[in-house]
């Protein structure tokens, strides 16, 4: 690992961060990373965070047109209510705040805590669950789906709707719809190695896959002898089609775990482009590259998001993050 | 390995791209992606190309504000000459074509033929030859020192000059400017695995670190017990100090090789600033990510390139490609 010592590998991060990024606001010493012009008059800002591990999400997306505030927990750890109550105090122009919270148990609590104690200080503050991978209900860290690709079309679309000045309800509203159109599945083709353990969280044996793999590498489905990609697009786009019957358009994210290479990534999106082609689903877009990512894990995702007229306009509306930009 | 068979790999590969780049022409059958409105009236054109396995070098670098085509070659093995004239012939305007190689023997001499051939058929064409890499001369496949990192800068700021409809000479200059105010050093923390052999190149144990690894996974200068990024940096970063001294303003590239987690490279990337810092050295841009990679292989390279005025604003220029978008 290309680190200095396990217990700094956060705090380094953001460190690195705020060099290479001076347009945010990155606050180390409290674990925040904020659009440097927050809060905008008349805005809703949006915060989300998690544990790390998982970059570019969730600080990568912090900017114009997507995120106002991440809070980044210690690796594969919720960050804790401080952090988000002090991001939504950052981020609150008197609009509100949204949070958006993958439905891990401990970010489930912790948001909620931040919640109540940033009402308490007079922050109007909306929540969204992001629940969409179909893989298992109930998994290590989570009671229900867990959040995953999901996340990132969230909060896009909200931010995008965010940045027009709509309301605290109607970005609330707007992003439970996107979680709600939306389905993933992944599959792990090697463990993944925190820096605090140092070698891989469980044993995924050379030659074999893990379908329905979670992001912290927690358990999915079955496992298999090695799929060839066009097998594993069937597998994964099935099991999302099993759960989420497009009638239009969809948004497709092709992601990466951290240690696929990007040219398998494009070569796994001919696959799933073949398999909702046979299945007559149409693409409206689509992203291929790392942004869900499990450190180190090599393996890949498929999210699948129905979009109208209204969620593809904000989709394509410009973005001015450190990992998506375009537009403007 | 996400693949369905070796042989494939680019192809399937090019397919998706196509899938998901809509902005792009991708042929798959003759190996090339191009801008789609190439070509441009009265611009230089800029074609680049290599062995594959680097994504998203080169063809995510294709698009408005750098590369007017990529050619892919083979898993680590040059583009043929064919592929290279024919991208030439489709993105000459009449203005020229400049060819950015990579210094490594294969690709030199089909790149020189390829150049024979187009002149032949009416282009002209110049070549730019990128040798960035510090840590040594002479390598598994090149004379003189390898090209990685500094493409990237290559690539962006020519790319910028060509789009201003700069002529081919002054395109040509500018670009060998670039080449010859950058260098590069990469390390590798683990050995890297092409589809073709199905197992690691070569044997890097683990808790030992490659110094100067290629990204090809070519020997560097030594092995040693795993060091951490602060010592890391510190060695990387004296290495292209001890070749180029700036004297004024630097472009950073910390580049993930593929494998190592985003957020390992940000560490790093603080570490490397820490660096110059010391060293006096001023950083005008950072950009931190998987740029010029190795497939699977986990480790990084830093590239420093010294700017004057106009080179920093060529960086800053607006480009619209897969893997660097930003402006306009």
């Amino acid at each position: 690992m290309l680190i200095n010592v396990p217990e700094t590998v956060v705090a380094d991060g953001l460190r690195g961060m705020a060099a290479a990024h001076p347009e945010l606001t990155v606050d180390v010493e409290n674990r925040l990373v904020l659009r440097r012009d927050a809060p905008v008059a008349g805005k809703v800002g949006l915060v989300s965070g998690g544990g790390s591990g998982h970059e570019p999400l969730h600080a990568g997306f912090v900017g114009p047109g997507m995120l106002s505030a991440a809070c980044p927990g210690e690796i594969f750890t919720s960050p804790v209510p401080d952090q988000m109550v002090k991001a939504a105090a950052a981020v609150d122009s008197g609009a509100g705040v949204l949070f958006v919270v993958k439905n891990y148990t401990g970010d489930v609590l912790n948001f909620d805590m931040a919640a109540e104690l940033a009402e308490e200080e007079g922050v109007r503050v909306a929540r969204v669950l992001v629940d969409d991978d179909v893989a298992v209900t109930d998994s290590t860290f989570t009671a229900g789906r867990r959040g995953t690709g999901a996340t990132l079309f969230v909060e896009k679309i909200a931010g995008a709707l965010a940045d027009e000045g709509a309301s605290l309800e109607r970005v609330e509203a707007v992003a439970r719809q996107v979680n709600a159109s939306a389905r993933s599945f992944g599959v792990a083709l090697s463990a993944v190695t925190t820096p605090a353990k140092g070698s891989p969280t469980f044993d995924l044996p050379s030659g074999e896959l893990e379908l329905g793999i979670g992001i912290h590498g927690e358990p999915g489905r079955e496992r298999r002898p090695m799929m060839t990609s066009g097998e594993i697009a069937d597998f994964a786009v099935h099991a999302v089609l099993e759960d989420l019957r497009p009638s239009g358009p969809v948004l497709v994210l092709v992601n990466g775990m951290g240690a696929t290479p990007l040219l398998e990534l494009y070569g796994f999106n001919a696959e799933v482009r073949r398999v909702l082609s046979e299945r007559g689903v149409p693409v409206a877009r689509t992203l291929v590259g790392n942004y869900v990512t499990s450190l180190d894990m090599a393996g890949c995702s498929v999210t699948v998001c129905q979009v109208d007229e209204e969620l593809l306009r904000l989709w394509d509306a410009p973005v001015q993050t450190p990992a998506l930009r375009w537009g403007r």
